[in-house]
């Protein structure tokens, strides 16, 4: 062996942030290097409070929700700075789990990634409040005095996130994420073995005091009698086990007060090549590629890694050979060292677990590749974590069980024939439900049925293939913008997806009310609801001044055939039902019709208050509708009405601005609706 | 007592609907009618095949998979309108059960107004494929050629339905609507004591032979050996106790099977007198109105029924004379009769365990009303389920727990003063989550602010006033497009809502892949994916003929001057950015610009095909974003794509057609992206 990268030395006992202080445990668990086995932390949660965190949680949460999406988001993002300038000392501990720099590099910037992501998608995709409104208006009743709309806001109880040994940075930060700006703080128990990585970082964002001070609590060490003390506004985030999960989520607290209980579990993720990819296409170099990858990535130590490899029968022959030839120039050792591709498991002890399962798959398929110990570039085999990459064989899968139940979890795959896209799907299906599936086929209609086959049995389907591949992010890159989680044995669970993610931690309401009362509980302004008037034009008024509801009537304007043919001529449109007497008498409309464009046109040209003045620009239109045709002779007017304000934080030296979304509606000589839309301008307002 | 309506008679025995078959198990419970005690029915699946019927069940999904969303919701129409023709059948069965004639109205017309409901929200917001794109495209990489969406498709299982005795039509119906539709079949077991009910109604389901075999089955009877059989992609949902709820969720295989269980419990639900109502306004009678409905209509037998009142400490005078008044005018007695407005509960048992509670709450507050036993119009109150109206008192309901706690399931409420609104929402807050809470105001910020301190612990919030009320569905009735169900105590679930209680029934599946294989899978054309260009004009082509991706690049055009003038005295918008040659120079573009609407009308003029053909119209356009400002002598074009096309279905005499939607890009010289936007046109197409 060669000398340890690491110098032995004295576990240093990790603190757990509880209640605005940094506390120890009493007595503890000794943690030990993944490489070498050589002591790294003591760990302990014993004699802590955790009745008082969770009122403590509770109790801080009220300043956390007194913020808005938009300031939550702007702490998220000041907080991914704050990480990312001290990234090297994460780096430092991450190779003590077990990770190469590669391997570091999806944990500690994929986490810190994912804080980035969540603060661009919520000044995006959120409104700048405490609540969230969803969906349309819905009318329920027949004269519209009666509305309906969801609303959601943040629970007022504490987010706790239970995480695996695997991804001690990115495990907490993709949960903390969209809890933080759903306004509920977190309380993140990472697991044991690779606790001091979490509690790194947890330490260096409690220094930067960016977030609200009971935003983030830490326990280092065991959960002890937290879920005795859970409430029916609390939240629960599992990743890690089955047989863990089975046992929280029936914990009676979680039973009993119905609290939210997300599973997230390993679960036996396959990848098809399809019936058309050849040996020599570039999709059959990226099935081998992506397979070795996710084979080596964290030494396969990822929830969603592939376990099982779905071949056409009679190319198991070159699958295996290629699989063989990637494999044979993986290099195992010290993970600091840069000439070493795969590191150990976390430790001997999953090693050898791994073995064990690998020693039960043997019942029923045979081993292709493993059997031999490599070279170890660095690092100790016996009281490290390290495991060959292992490949098995089996020949009747759909006769088989224990390659569809058993999860070695490590760099171990199991290849299965097929023939035909249904058996393909039938093998995928046999794993009961899992995070992630890859189709690996540059053929369109195959790819669509291996989807349809698949889907209901997978959260997450990648394609693979040569247009994808430059860009693809990979099989096991759960994204912040896509649900993470799947069905049956993956726990049945949903974590990020965009907003959705946010949405978890929300409770959501369905608000029954007049427009108007529901207006003044959304902030937006609903059709039939009482409008404002008064004689300041409300083009004329700044985001401040301006007062959801604030409205104007404009004059009349009646449509002319010269308006017709004028615009005909200056747009070019001349489409027959504008412009042809005959043809038009046949249409859908039965005569000459005004372009759908002129009316709002005019429209606008009736509404706009054309000197300068705090509307800077019209920047969008949604949702227009036209619903009467406005023929020849025909007399119109619209209303245009402050809907809703979204103020937007001004950059530095950037003039300080707002959007406000107006509600048009146009009507015709007898009261009808002709066309109704709404429309985005960027409106000035005061300085902060 | 008087003689009773229903002549007394061997109870005839249920049967269940399996495997395509009515079969009678053996044994069963006698279950008797509410008001006389006589027997109705004999129950009972013993010796039923379950493990067979789940097989049966999960095995003619495909058939029904294989339908599309609209061709599921003519379907539920055509069942609705057979219904409805049947309904007296209904009516019959549904006084046996203590409802009345109005009770009966909101289980049968209701539950078959669910069905309608559902048939049209469909035919509206879903398209006519069997899967559902959700969200737009996410752009996962730089250049764009690795992207990702969100797909739904039907989860491969069955929907085991367990519901209530006290919605026998509805409690069905409005699980299997939303089931139907997302393509899963349904396994209905309603409560034994009601099954006679929901039996009568399936029969006359299955004799429609409306719904493809194996669509719904019912079991009557005890759930038996039911649970053990239940895999993966099978789904519960469950209305009931709470206690019921507890044991089914854990069992087993729910949880090692991540089986999605929805729970809706009965809660503690509240409503709230704002401390802006005073006696003589029209929001006291509305109040006082709404408590005295919720406890008569069904004897107050329903989850959303109101259970703790609160008032301003002092108005609870005002009120509990007000309702004693009002209470004194509830008739009691047989439900067939017109002059009875409140039935009996379901049973005699049911009626002591009531009386219990009741007698329990009266530790913590004072009986005020409900000691005398009123007058009956018919019925037996020994053998018969009645309980006269009930109001108890709590004066320190911040100090008590039992009001808080006990549901006493029948027309029993407990009046609490409060001071304030944040102890009005503390003291609603006490319920620990419920279905549902009624505020009662007519001053905007009193309800604002309420709302917002009930919201997190409530699934639906209903405000009456005098604008809401006359049009109001009232406190207890959940509706097809709000969410129904709460969290905590109320279960934590979700049913109903519109398109997302179809949600419930399918998996959400992410795609990563790349645009073009990405379009192949969700029939929807995807920016950056291949387009498909021939010599024919997109708009001269038929629905049928029109392929997904089929595109048209249009000629250029030189935006002048000339234009931009033309364009404003033909609108009439004379905006300064426009038309201002000094204003402008200070604008955000710093020079004069074309009017948006200008851009996007002589798009069209150059898009469109002037002649008739089969676009036949143009009735909208969504998501318009202008991107770049297009200023004098710019130089512009237009690409025009097949995005999605949704096909309708034409009624007896119209011409059959379907939605295209069009993604729309115009560029300029420099092949910026100058505007964004989608339009939709109506298409011919080919008749059936």
């Amino acid at each position: 062996m060669t000398t340890p990268a690491f110098p032995s030395e004295t576990a240093t006992r990790l603190a757990s942030y509880l209640e605005g202080r940094w506390v120890e445990g009493s007595g503890g668990t000794l943690v030990r290097d993944a490489a070498y086995g050589a002591p790294v932390a003591l760990v302990s949660s014993d004699g802590l409070d955790f009745a008082a965190a969770l009122r403590y949680g509770r109790e801080q949460g009220r300043a956390l929700r007194r913020t808005t999406f938009h300031q939550r988001a702007a702490m998220l993002r000041a907080l991914a700075g704050y990480l990312t300038e001290r990234k090297e000392l994460f780096y430092e501990l991450s190779y003590r789990t077990g990770a190469t720099r590669r391997d570091g590099w999806v944990d500690i910037e994929g986490g810190i990634g994912t804080l980035f992501s969540y603060s661009s998608l919520t000044r995006r995709e959120l409104p700048n409040e405490r609540f969230l409104v969803e969906g349309e208006v819905e009318r329920l009743s027949k004269r519209g005095t009666f509305v309906g709309q969801h609303v959601l806001v943040p629970r007022e109880g504490v987010a706790v996130h239970i995480n695996a040994f695997n991804f001690p940075v990115w495990g907490m930060l993709e949960k903390f994420a969209p809890s933080f700006v759903a306004g509920v703080p977190s309380l993140v128990k990472p697991a044991t073995q690779t606790a001091y990585l979490t509690e790194r970082v947890v330490h260096a964002i409690i220094e930067s005091g960016i977030l609200p001070e009971g935003s983030l609590q830490l326990i280092c060490g065991g959960a002890g009698d937290l879920f005795d003390h859970l409430e029916e506004q609390d939240v629960v985030t599992f990743t890690g086990s089955a047989a863990t999960a089975r046992k929280l989520k029936t914990h009676p607290n979680i039973v009993a007060r119905s609290i939210p209980f997300n599973t997230e579990a390993d679960s036996l993720n396959a990848i098809v090549l399809g019936e058309s990819v050849q040996p020599g296409q570039p999709e059959f170099d990226l099935f081998v590629r992506e397979v070795v990858n996710e084979m080596t990535a964290k030494a396969g130590q990822k929830c969603t890694a592939i376990r099982r490899v779905i071949v056409p029968r009679d190319r198991v022959e070159a699958v295996s050979e290629a699989l063989r030839a990637r494999l044979s120039k993986i290099t195992l050792g010290d993970p600091t060292r840069d000439d070493v591709r795969m590191g150990p498991l976390v430790n001997a002890h999953q090693r050898d677990e791994t073995v064990k399962v690998v020693q039960a798959l043997c019942a029923e398929a045979e081993l292709l590749l493993g059997h031999e110990r490599p070279e170890l570039l660095g690092g100790d085999w016996e009281a490290g974590g390290f495991m060959a990459p292992t490949v098995l064989y089996c020949e009747r899968p759909l006769e088989a069980s224990a390659p569809h139940e058993l999860e070695a979890f490590g760099p171990v795959v199991t290849l299965m024939p097929y023939q035909g896209p249904d058996e393909a799907a039938e093998l995928a299906r046999r794993g009961r439900g899992s995070l992630v599936a890859s189709i690996v086929s540059h053929e369109r209609s195959e790819v669509r049925e291996l989807f349809y086959g698949l889907a209901s049995a997978h959260g997450r389907v990648l394609v693979l293939n040569r247009d994808s591949a430059p860009e693809s992010t990979g099989h096991g890159s759960p994204l912040p913008q896509l649900v993470h989680g799947g069905p049956g044995r993956a726990g049945g669970g949903e974590e990020l997806g965009g907003v959705r993610g946010i949405k978890h931690y929300m409770q959501r309401t369905a608000v029954q009310a007049d427009p108007t009362t529901l207006g003044a509980i959304t902030g937006e302004y609903v059709t039939g609801g009482e409008v404002l008037e008064d004689r300041v034009h409300p083009f004329r008024k700044t985001f401040d001044e301006l007062r959801i509801g604030d409205s104007y009537l404009t004059h009349r304007r009646t449509i002319t055939e010269a308006d017709i043919v004028n615009f005909a001529n200056l747009s070019g449109d001349h489409f027959y039902a504008h412009l042809d007497e005959i043809a038009a008498r046949d249409s859908i409309f039965g005569r000459r019709v005004a372009h759908g464009y002129l009316l709002v046109s005019v429209a606008a040209g009736m509404f706009v208050s054309p000197a300068p003045g705090p509307v800077l620009a019209n920047y969008g239109l949604e949702r227009l509708r036209f619903i009467e045709p406005v023929g020849i002779g025909d007399t119109i007017r619209a209303r245009i009405t402050a809907k809703r304000k979204i103020r937007k934080d001004a950059k530095p030296g950037e003039r300080p601005t707002g959007v406000v979304e107006w509600a048009v509606e146009i009507t015709n000589q007898n009261d009808q609706l002709v066309a109704t839309y709404t429309i985005l301008t960027l409106v000035e307002r005061a300085a902060d």
